[in-house]
């Protein structure tokens, strides 16, 4: 049981439980021997998109005296994606404690733009998973406490 | 809480709970900002152990007309390794399904030869993690049962 | 000598001797040791534009009897960059022949918006380098003609 | 052109050209939708290949005031290789100028152990290559010297 799925079945998640959402081309090394996308590469979304998530809303965050290293990581994967499909990465938050932030993920794929040219991203998610940070100190590798300037990032984006 | 360690804390497994070893070099590239294994590679080294013991005990399974697609990962991080590292990947059978293989998987970082020369590897491991493997029909992708050849793999390395 | 900089030095190439660019988001995983994008990247970008050009222009090439294979790859590193950057890669064509295709690549990176929001792109690239297809037939991976539906895409971005 | 070759087809390269040899595992996830090595992966080699010989050599080099930057990479593809090969990844060095270094690298398949259960490498590369490291200070990032303790290494595997 993935953190992500403990309460809802992963196929219950739609992109309305994702506050943040961002778009992502995939790569032509992407696909694997079967043609579809790699299952390692979904995690590279997560890494990017948790991250870039971070770095918008709160600066540079790998200058902090606090980094947040992974400590946990999960995927289920609900349906084949493959390059060129144009991705999108829901990030939200699943709890938090004083130094771990549990973050609940997900990948939706757009899909073709219709008639009117209007692109529209699937309500279903591809991959369902989970994605824990644990800050520690840059130099020690110490856990400490969340940067008050990453809870308050948090805080925006705590479901309600 | 991960498949892997459900019944077992991750710390408390070593490499003896692994009936398969695998050795594999790390890359340069492996590294990420931090300095240490970026989270995602552990995915492609464990991905590399399953498949690659599957090739050596079965032949080349992705000729098969069952293929295992993977439909769910998961992995704990427990302590840094960092290209150069020369890593074992351990992998094991906590259960199997009808058409689905649950297997505990582990990354032990290799020591440095002593005085005679002699390889050592950890015993306690760097990461713990699930891998679960779906037989599909390659034509049709729908679940069919675990090919012959692969139950009778999965019965050799069955944990007593 | 790469193929892209044999008559002019790649410091004198610009945007707008690129006649496609496509925009592509980088990853956190594509940062090295050294915390800037990997030499490897530069090559999974020239991969992903030339062919997802091909694929927006001519329909899935994958599916083709005739598949583009890669003989040859070059880059020259210029400038660094470094996720979460945003990059264009441009494509364009250096000379074609019977059975192969000699690109010109290359990687601007965008620059943060400007106070009314407008995005801009480098003029200067990157890097530089030479992406080579060879045609192949797809089951006895012989050389073969160029299929006519790419030829006719290669003619639409011909230099003058 | 390539670096690596000017004055010797790259055909003509054979095993005995490369003083130093790495033996590397391949990943599943290095091969591509055709179901061969991407041609990334050979470039992830190369630079895992050098920088562990450096490293082996004249320990970690990564730490010292100056370090070597990519500046330039090359790569001809002669005959695929595929997961789950063994490759040897060869490298030489091409020449040496105040600050820079440009080594010849290549890439032989192992072949399966014959009955006596011997390994053999290819004598004929699958892929041949160059790779160009500049020194800079890593502060800075401006060109120096090459280390001398780089600059001896060098000298040990200067082909006569």
């Amino acid at each position: 049981m993935t953190e992500a799925t403990r309460s809802d079945g992963p196929r219950e998640l739609s992109r309305a439980d994702f506050p943040v959402l961002r778009r992502m081309n995939t790569r032509w090394g992407d696909n694997d021997h079967y043609g579809h996308l790699n299952n390692v590469v979904y995690y590279e979304l997560f890494d990017t998109a948790v991250n870039g998530w971070l770095i918008d809303t709160c600066g540079d965050v790998r200058d902090l005296p606090a980094i947040g290293v992974v400590a946990e990581t999960s995927c289920r994967y609900l349906s084949q994606t493959s390059y060129p499909d144009v991705l999108h990465v829901g990030v939200g938050l699943d709890r938090r404690g004083r130094s771990s932030v549990v973050y609940r993920v997900a990948v939706f794929r757009e899909e073709p733009a219709d008639d009117l040219g209007k692109v529209r991203v699937s309500d279903t998610p591809s991959a369902v998973g989970s994605f824990v940070h644990v800050y520690v100190d840059s130099q020690t590798r110490r856990p400490v406490p969340i940067p008050e300037i990453v809870a308050a990032a948090l805080e925006s984006i705590t479901q309600r």
